[in-house]
């Protein structure tokens, strides 16, 4: 199985990187190959430009989307796009580790996702979600947060935490066709011993080994919506 | 009032960007002060990193939020984030004005999030929702978004739209005591005529006299939690 980490954190020596070496190590000892975007140490740039595209298909007027479909048919992207694209190409499983900030992914890392899940590759016309240019691909988050767990319980003080993660795991991995894993959360970092640490990094290492077998939650299906994305009824629904 | 427009589009003649002169003018010629921080035109960095601390509290490891707070003590933010967050002391309202990418923000509009919403003066110890550091604000969302409405709807492909806005609205401004008023959704805009391009921005305007009165949405009270953050019954909590 390969494997692609995304890692996001500031700090080299963070617990968020010990997750990531932590991750490489033993998805290495299962037997898989691993490659690490480590987004912060590469330096990679977060703004989605008009720079990101070598040619463009209308030099007046920027249409993000319309120059992903048009750099991906003439080669055009910029090389750090290209890299990314690649190397997520090449995976079967994409592991998003990062710290939260404010509920929500660090800028770094909602930079990757828009400027290297390109249209015309990773979605575009009816490819969406089960039908998604990435389909057959797996994803998870792991995450690290300065709360605790009673905070985000259903009567906690900020809510559950599903629906934070949901412009990430549907909005954006489900959307692509990327079947979405159970997320790993680390609660309450900055606040915790260095012996409660060292039991999430226990947890986390069973989390990972299960990562392989475990089941994707489920989104939307294509096949219950009409051409004009309207939900159809039972009746008109075409055979799975 | 005085108003600050935060806005994000990497297309400087863009139908968002039309949308932000708009509110500019509609905002002044009603006799508000109106500044903004046009994000892409600035050059703004979104990448929280050590370099936005002039002086640190610890040089060997990075504590983001705790370096926020000694730079709030000592100003030695980097001057962006310094000068970002004097606009933001200055406002009474706050316009986030941006395209959807991904369900969420831009990484652009992210970065601001991450680096000027510093812990100790935004928030911080039990300053949060309705005693946050931001108390006596007003915030919305005002965004163009390529779907359509009723991809939106309950049975649409893509649930509601409120939970995507969850992580800005709530676990953001709402967090940091920001009063958040109804978002406006320019719904569609990559794929409609002019015509229907100048009736949302009529829209736009009638949302705009309206913002002064428009009532808050209701998140979570400090009171109804206890020291631990844990919810207090009835009978526990103190008066108003």
């Amino acid at each position: 199985m390969n494997t692609l980490i995304i890692h996001a954190h500031p700090e080299p020596r963070s617990f968020c990187a010990a997750m990531k070496n932590v991750a490489v190590e033993t998805l290495r000892r299962n037997g898989h190959e691993v490659v690490v975007s480590d987004l912060y140490a590469q330096g990679f740039n977060p703004v989605a430009s008009a720079a990101d595209f070598a040619s463009r298909a209308r030099e007046d007027y920027l249409v993000y989307a319309l120059e992903q479909r048009h750099a991906g048919g003439s080669g055009s992207f910029a090389p750090d796009i290209a890299a990314e694209l690649e190397r997520l190409r090449w995976a079967d499983l994409l592991i998003l580790n990062f710290p939260i900030f404010w509920t929500s992914v660090p800028a770094m890392l909602k930079g990757w996702i828009d400027r290297v899940l390109v249209s015309g590759i990773c979605y575009g016309g009816r490819r969406f979600y089960d039908r998604g240019g990435l389909k057959g691909k797996r994803a998870a988050l792991s995450f690290t947060i300065g709360g605790q767990r009673h905070m985000f319980a259903a009567d906690g003080i900020h809510g559950p935490i599903e629906p934070y993660l949901q412009p990430i795991e549907r909005g954006t991995l489900a959307y692509v066709g990327i079947d979405v894993l159970p997320a790993f959360t680390a609660w309450h970092v900055p606040y915790i011993t260095d012996e409660a640490r060292a039991a999430i990094l226990e947890e986390y290492r069973s989390w990972l080994a299960e990562l392989p077998e475990a089941p994707p939650k489920r989104f939307a299906r294509m096949r219950d919506f009409d051409e004009s994305m309207r939900p159809v009824t039972s009746g008109e629904r075409a055979p799975a």
